[in-house]
């Protein structure tokens, strides 16, 4: 598979903890450090921690896994860190971690010293497909999803599948999520491709295949003016749901779950004003129905979805803004909703 | 005085409020934010006010004053109060106040939903010859300055002397030290203009040239990786002294004043290495004599205060980077020097 060439920087497919050394080699940095999760620390720093352990300008840096971690005081806990560490600013930031990882490494390092380089290794299927991809980084803060954040490119990407193996089939169904949506916003065929294949063995060639869409994307519209909110179709009510979820339940829904909700919901007013078929409706539900557990939407909780949905970095001028598809494979930017119309959407799902 | 133009954006000389009240007008903004601090609410709002009170997408923010409130509590509750006021992507952050309030205000704006517009209003001395131009934001962090920004050009800045009438003179004269450093680094003729004018009376036209300089000096290499440091003259001890000084002193130096003293410093290490004579040594001497008053360095601080150029972000693999002068209006890049060279001149400073 050969590398995908990104807005200025390379995303390795094979070989890539390899990369990864020769990266650093080549990059002549004067200190290195590695981002973990405790997860990430126990199962994945193993494959690549050993190439570094003679090199005496490398160190260490954990925080807690989740995303309810991924907020400004755990960020200010790694500026610290790096202050400690006294990084210069030809230091290296590798960010070995799922989504929450790459995005609070890629934020810390975009701002400590007015930004420092970093690469991803990203260790989901999520951040594979998804997070590692398109220079976005950021934190949460007071419970809205990376309200905080830059646009900044990391200098390298390094998927490597081997990482997916120590992964759940709940945290692969994840990543999952953001794969379908690639197939339903652009590609038919790709969505075709998923659909009849077994989904919860993450295939090279499928994720490979994300990515180029992915990175189709973004490099057409690196700072979310036009195209780039295709990749918001799902999104706009599903991280409401997700922010809902991480602040009431005791075991929130992960990103993905959340995301599947919101492209019914979406697709279900797709279908009622984007043009989107009965047929492909039923489809996409069918789908999703059987990779996601039936989730309870409370009636009680559509208000503060609504209030959710309203922080939205894409809204303008206080209406909610919605990416929509036309069809399976073709997408509607800039779509507007009243209350009414999302709660419909809402009990749409909750009907099923 | 005609505007000048910047990275993409114009500095206004004439007219400046009036030209603020055109760019809101023509940028469509959906929401308009001003950030002051008590200082500047007092006594510089009022220029302003009346023309945005109309408006009925127009709303206030306000932290105390001082150096030691450009810090991440300060940036999270400016973030917090963009969240309630459901700030959205086409707002924009009116930052009017000194270098702390242009400083915070362009960081706070450039990681909002990663990114949303700034503009300038310099009301310090410091703030429109230094702080307001070059695109660089940031906050300080366990009492590391700016060690936490980015690169974000503001679109645009607004300079009006009016503003400074209310400033105190100690407060002229920290950014009186900026101007004199312009003249050192780059512009002989303009150093000796500066030396033979009334400094305690800021002059629009010296402002003027001061903004110049310092505009070619960034558009030239906007993200400090070569000239740029020339600005860095005087910084190196001078922050150190600053820092130490605001965690310790009860009334701590001004940026100017420590500036001063580091200016002081390495224009004797100029001397000492890099070709400045002896009397353009006196003569520096002398000028930031008349101007501050004499500052005691304890013996006992020197550790501390060389811990603090160690953290310095210029600074490469732990040696400590200073510019220098060969001459009056000709600076010298990447010089470094050893802890008892750096001790040496802190004693220079203490003997006169
Ligand atoms: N920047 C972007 O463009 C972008 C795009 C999509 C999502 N995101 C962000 O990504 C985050 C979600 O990503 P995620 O699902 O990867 O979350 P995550 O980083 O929390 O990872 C999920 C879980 O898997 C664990 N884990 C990671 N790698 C593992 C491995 N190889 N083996 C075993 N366990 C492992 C983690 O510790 C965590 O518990 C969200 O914060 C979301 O906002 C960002
Ligand atoms: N970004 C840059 O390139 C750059 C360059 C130089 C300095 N700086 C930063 O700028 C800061 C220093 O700037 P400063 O000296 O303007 O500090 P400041 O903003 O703290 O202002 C100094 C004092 O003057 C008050 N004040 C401001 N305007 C006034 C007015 N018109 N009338 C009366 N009082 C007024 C302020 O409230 C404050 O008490 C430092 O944090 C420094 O790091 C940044
Ligand atoms: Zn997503
Ligand atoms: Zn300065």
């Amino acid at each position: 598979m050969e590398t995908i060439q990104s807005d200025n920087y390379p995303i390795f497919f094979e070989n890539s903890i390899q990369e990864l050394l020769k990266f650093v080699k080549d990059g002549n940095y004067s200190r290195i450090f590695i981002l973990t999760d405790e997860n990430t620390a126990e199962h994945c720093l193993h494959l690549v921690k050993p190439h570094f352990e003679g090199m005496d300008n490398f160190d260490l840096l954990e925080i807690p896994a989740g995303e309810e971690n991924k907020n400004i005081d755990f960020c200010i806990g790694v500026w610290k860190l790096l202050i400690d560490f006294e990084a210069d600013r030809k230091s290296l930031l590798i960010n070995l971690g799922g989504g929450v990882i790459t995005d609070m490494g890629g934020f810390a390092a975009s701002t400590y010293k007015r930004g420092i380089d970093f690469v991803h290794v990203p260790t989901t299927l999520l951040s594979q497909v998804d997070a590692s991809v398109g220079g976005k980084t950021g934190i949460d803060l007071d419970s809205v999803k990376n309200i905080v954040g830059t646009f900044t490119q990391p200098k390298a990407v390094f998927i490597a599948v081997d990482f997916l193996k120590t992964l759940s089939k709940r945290e692969i169904l994840s990543g999952t999520a953001e794969m379908l949506k690639h197939g339903l916003i652009i590609d038919a065929a790709y969505w075709n491709a998923l659909k009849n294949s077994d989904l919860s063995i993450p295939d090279a060639q499928l994720i490979y295949r994300s990515v180029e869409i992915k990175n189709e994307v973004v490099i057409e519209d690196p700072t979310e003016k036009g195209v780039r909110k295709s990749l918001n179709f799902g999104h706009t009510i599903g991280h409401a749901v997700e922010t809902n979820s991480l602040m009431k339940d005791k075991k929130p829904l992960t990103h993905g779950e959340a995301i599947a909700i919101g492209m019914i919901c979406e697709s279900y007013l797709s279908n009622k004003s984007a043009g989107l078929s009965n047929n492909e409706l039923d489809e996409i539900v069918k789908v999703f129905g059987n990779l996601y557990p039936k989730y309870t939407l409370k009636k009680e909780d559509y208000p503060e979805l609504l209030a959710i949905m309203l922080k939205d970095k894409k809204n303008i001028n206080g209406k909610i803004n919605c990416t929509l598809l036309t069809s399976i494979g073709q997408y509607k930017l800039d779509n507007f909703f009243t209350n009414n119309e999302l709660c419909e959407s809402l009990d749409y799902y909750a009907s099923l």
